[in-house]
């Protein structure tokens, strides 16, 4: 059975101003066009206003500015987005586990957990782990000798954490995550071969982050590789060694920085945006979809490479072929600028 | 010791004229140039017709058109190819496991185990979760809490299913795959930090279903994620949240869709292929390896980007070069147009 | 408490010249900057020698030409790079596990396991699985019937091996690495699916290769996927079914192979490097960051696509819009030539 809340409980959470029946019953949260009864909705984007007056919703987050001629229940927020991302935890249908050890987990003896933490079945924690208080560790997770889990921690089913890894409170890793994994280090042997850099260092990741499923923070050569506090990670995102992220920062899918990348605070890497090896970027640097940086970013701001337009195949195939000659072409209007004088 | 059968038997399964012996034995499936006595070959595509006459195989699957003057035994089929991948399920090595639930799984006492279903070894299946008949659930995988199994599904080891994800029947899914991890959804909390979206949506795939090794669908924040009928998707593939996939759409390996796409039936994305978010692409549309849509797209048709040729570095850095003075090339060459008239 | 070693002991095993105080304890490695009492640093990148004189570092790695006038402990070596890497094996924090089968593991009885084989918490091995000496295997992890793992191996903790997998000696598996899965092999149905086509090959991979978190080795359709010795691949990789790789070969983060591609000895693959289906590399290609190989490589040698230049958004917005153009602009400068003469 869904478990609802008065409309009057949640203005009081959000610290918002209730226009209506403060005892309308809340049980879920959608948005303006599927909203029904018991639903609240919000208007954060002003391209859904048209949506307002005949949204279903039991009450409606809204700006004061969109309120005005509105009829339902209202909460009077100067941000309904960030209004439902907060209530949004109240709905949140993962069940909490159970505050126990799993009789299947693997604990070594000299590992400390806290209390309230909630060992899932088949999770292995190594000698000298710490799990701080009202952590979660989903089943089949593995955590490496002498790492520790900060507390307020949810580690979701088949994460692996390595040695010597560091996570501050209220961190939460998806399924498949990996952190601390062996650095790409390797120099070549003389012989066609490779011998392999050990990677002496670990990862220190730090409150409130988020991981997305499957993806990877390498541990530091010789330093420990640094994820900053509030720092939120998409899926297959891949940091590498020694590279030190700053606070805030977002990375979004497929996005990733090669070994030694300083990556500044407040920074936003869409999709697929990639940093090449030893560069740092500064503060508030946007890097926008299938952007690939190539050298240090030191100016705040919105960068692009890659992200040429979609065509038609045959269009862009005539295209793409011109790009090859793309030098001729610039010294060839050169040549023709030149001789017009 | 490998299981073999006669020409007969495979031809009654394909529904194929058999030409020549009934009575030989096939043991395995080859290329014509690789094929051994026991093996049956095909003949797919018209680059290896020059190796039928020279082929070992016991047997050769071809098109009537391929086989006037082959002297070998043969399956006359309208499609060769097709006729291969339906007679290769009965040559997989890999080994059926027995249908019992191994000691060392952890099921839920309210989890719904149906007959005939093959649970390895510290599996863990969390409370409500529901396995159909016939499926196999792979060592060390986990199924969250209420999600849902079909009849018939394939999970092989090493996977991780969130709560409230339902799979139709005869679902893969490869090792490493993620399914209903967290949307990437977050807002700006005002003071440089973010505040976290709980995704309140579970996934929804449909039958017939196959999922690549490492790949990641995340669960709706409000709405479910939806991944229609027989759609296949390969490794490192990423589906975020709310997106919707029509019936018979293919996904290789890097491609990804960001949040709220709306992917039509029957569409194609090559390697590498990805989608912005909210975008909507209609039915029967080819993304070319690479190709990055920014826009929706209304047309079926072959689309592409970013697919710019292969150079030898030093050329390829001249013309890089270019790119980013092409809007100053373009107008100085109108200039020069202008002057001529 | 950590480890220390003399400087006498460090000079003997890397056969280098040892100048200064042969007793030194040495207990860590580190770069010069950050260098302490008892670390080893290393000089390989003359960037760094203005360091030099200021490190703390209890001995330092050189290059005879870099020595003169250094007064501190030093190692002379030819390759002070190769020196570190190798000497880095000393200090690995990792802690070896016992060579024992951890109680919860679950060996099928048909399996073979070597002597002073470790095997961690909750691991499974299947049916006529082999184990060679002095391997580990980490929590969690899988390995398929039939597969074999050669001696000296490190498979990670959650690493999915499948059925009919060989590994050679000392092969390194992180964790999240999935070696085997079934390749991405359908027909259409002629219905508007697809008919899975069952991958009957499997995967060799031969000795002290690397493969980093989260990189997937598809099984062959027929033959197997082979990966030859010395190859290092880092996380997020993919290679599809049927590839073979030469020896020595290299391949960064998110750089993938799709079906069929043989890739030569000595290669090196730089991040997001991929290269398309049934193509030959020759030995000795690199392939820079992005990359995009849609035609075979015959000529050893750098090749480069995709990496366009880091610009301001607004300017690349500009650019981008003129690659549509591309092919108009070289037609109209060719006219604007031909009319001048």
């Amino acid at each position: 059975m869904k478990q609802d809340y008065t409309l009057a409980d949640i203005a009081a959470f959000l610290d918002a101003e209730l226009r209506g029946d403060p005892d309308v019953r809340i049980s879920g949260i959608s948005s303006l066009a599927d909203a029904q009864q018991g639903d609240l909705a919000f208007l954060a984007n002003p391209k859904y206003k048209s949506q307002l007056p005949s949204t279903k919703a039991g009450a409606v987050i809204l700006a004061e500015s969109e309120a005005e001629g509105f009829l339902g229940n209202c909460l009077i927020m100067d941000n309904p987005y960030l209004g439902y991302a907060k209530i949004s935890a109240w709905f949140n249908p993962a069940l909490v586990p159970a505050a126990v050890v799993h009789p299947s987990a693997v604990v070594h003896p000299s590992a400390i957990v806290a209390n309230n933490v909630a060992i899932g079945p088949n999770v292995v924690i190594a000698e000298g782990a710490i799990i701080g208080d009202r952590s979660e560790i989903g089943a089949n997770s593995s955590i490496g000798s002498r790492s520790v889990v900060g507390e307020g921690c949810v580690i979701a089913a088949n994460v692996a954490i390595y040695h010597d890894v560091v996570l501050g409170s209220r961190v939460r890793l998806h399924s498949g995550v990996v952190i601390g994994a062996d650095g790409f280090g390797f120099a070549p042997d003389g012989e066609g071969g490779w011998q392999k850099i050990y990677q002496l260092g670990g990862v220190r990741i730090g409150d409130d982050v988020e991981i997305g499923a499957n993806s990877t923070v390498d541990r530091g050569a010789l330093e420990d590789t640094v994820i900053g506090n509030s720092v939120i990670i998409d899926n297959h995102v891949q940091i590498a060694h020694n590279c030190v992220i700053g606070d805030g920062t977002a990375m979004a899918a497929f996005s990733g920085l090669a070994g030694s990348v300083k990556l500044g605070r407040n920074c936003i890497l869409a999709g697929s945006a990639t940093v090449s090896g030893h560069l740092s970027i500064c503060d508030n640097v946007t890097l926008t979809a299938h952007a690939f940086v190539t050298k240090s970013i030191e100016e705040p701001g919105s960068y692009s490479s890659n992200t040429t337009p979609l065509m038609a195949s045959l269009q862009w195939r005539k295209a793409a072929v011109r790009i090859g000659q793309l030098d001729s072409m610039a010294q060839r209007l050169k040549k023709l600028e030149e001789r017009k004088d």
